[in-house]
């Protein structure tokens, strides 16, 4: 640890190498809070040591410069490339990793993403949250319930999804309302159910500075396809997850590592008929069941 | 070292903890260099490490992800709120400690900063480049030499500093040309003259992310008075540095880790009367000598 006694100068003269990093260490140690300083500390030691270790030129920190200038740059309301950058790092998932250490039977968190969009549509059991969404009709249904079992009722039940062009709502132009996205409640046996459209697996946004550091590592921008849920319910802990689609390719290459197989169901394929909800469908559609089961508050 | 099998899958299922860090070190494997997989490999080693020692909460996280946004979208052309972020962690003198490591003799560099202009007005020795900044008149003279003592003739000397009142030309809106900026060449003795202002100390922008970082860690954001140099001259070392004011306040608490005693000299008062160049001064003015020392080209 460094030291703390505040008569001492936050810097100093004629810093290098490790004097240098401690001298920066001490800067931080006189911070609004305890966990301020902690974070900065870890921070300042980690990014030193990652410069040491690689020895950076300075020719690389200036394009590592750019770099975090140009996703600055592109990021917007409606789309945030800094969090696409600590998706793909895997940063995000070890964070929903540390902060969701839930007991054994409670369904599995992964990562958030940057397209959930607040006040979304509120439906009712049963409707079709597409709106006009591109897609192969699919009906999503299961259960909310409690590690022993017990129905939830009243949860609410956040969907969001990507279209089976592969894009969400907000990537595009000019839409006049929300697609392929909405809240339910479900029942008094904790059931919920809606229709929508099948998704797709689709590449995570290639034109930024993000898609340059993929391509540059050669690596897939693909993710499976998947819904994405979140379900808050008094005493419970909010669940922000995906389910995804069984057989997909991408299982194993998903670009921001969010895959647990616990979260995987098939979205089992139908010819034109009678759907479960005894509507009749006239082309071929899906269904998918998924339950889910909630851990307590603490 | 993570495998290198290129039939593995660049992530899996199920990952946490440091499964999920040896799958994000496996994604980047297989990059368009070596140099590039190893830089990539070591941040997210350290991202992962830092994450996983301060057990970053998601609140944190999201205010570390609005962080970089704000810093990203307050960069402009005239503005590097990311180059000041890197200095005030001490990251800038890092890299240039790496990078910049002379011989015995040589003059010591450092930080760039990110008020450099390119292209700037070409003077004659003696001339004065302050073209109106305010501030007390101040004769800036000296020798650029080799390690061995010879005069090194025709370097390039590229100036650039804050005014008395704490700003740079480019922090001025407004103004039609370059102010206390400028380069000239050096004559047949190795010898630079010029007339400008003298530097005063002055805060780093506090109006930015950056400033609310040094605010929340109770740091001052002052740097002490400088003047910095570039010179530059074939067969020898680009020098990029800054020459100190001997007395300042600040040089013990550089904002950015950037005081050499070796850089400090003092800053000479003189009351109104004949200066060293021959010419009448109707005002106190002030006078600094500096020599420095190139090393050669590896």
């Amino acid at each position: 640890m460094p030291s703390r006694d505040p008569m001492e100068p936050a810097t100093a003269r004629n810093l290098s190498g490790a004097g240098l990093t401690e001298a920066a260490l001490r800067s931080f140690a006189h911070g609004d809070s305890e966990r301020f300083n902690q974070i900065a500390q870890s921070l300042v030691r980690h990014l030193h040591a990652f410069i040491s270790e690689v020895q950076l030129t300075e020719e690389e920190w200036a394009k590592g410069v750019e770099f975090l200038t140009r996703t600055g740059h592109i990021t917007t309301d409606q789309r945030q490339e800094f969090i696409l950058l600590s998706d793909v790092l895997g940063a995000s998932m070890l964070v929903i990793g540390i902060n969701n250490q839930r007991p054994a039977g409670a369904t599995e968190s992964t990562v958030f993403g940057p397209f959930f969009v607040a006040n979304s549509p509120r439906f009712a059991l049963g409707d079709n949250i597409a709106n006009g969404a591109p897609g192969e009709p699919c009906y999503m249904e299961g259960y909310v319930r409690s590690l022993s079992g017990e129905a939830v009722p009243n949860a609410r039940v956040e969907v969001w999804q990507a279209d089976d062009e592969g894009h969400y709502d907000v990537q595009v132009a000019g839409l006049p309302a929300p697609r392929g996205r909405g809240h339910l409640f479900t029942d008094n046996d904790g059931r919920y159910a809606f229709w929508s459209v099948r998704p797709s697996a689709y590449p995570i946004p290639e034109d930024g500075p993000v898609g340059d550091l993929l391509a540059a590592a050669n690596r897939s921008p693909m993710r499976p396809a998947h819904v994405h849920f979140m379900i808050t319910a008094p005493g419970y802990q909010t669940l922000v997850t995906h389910v995804f689609a069984e057989g997909d390719p991408y299982l194993d290459s998903d670009a921001v590592f969010g895959v647990k197989s616990s979260l995987i169901t098939p979205f089992a394929r139908h010819e034109a008929g009678a759907a479960p909800d005894g509507s009749q469908v006239n082309t071929p559609y899906y269904t998918m069941r998924y339950d889910f089961t909630l851990a307590p508050t603490q």
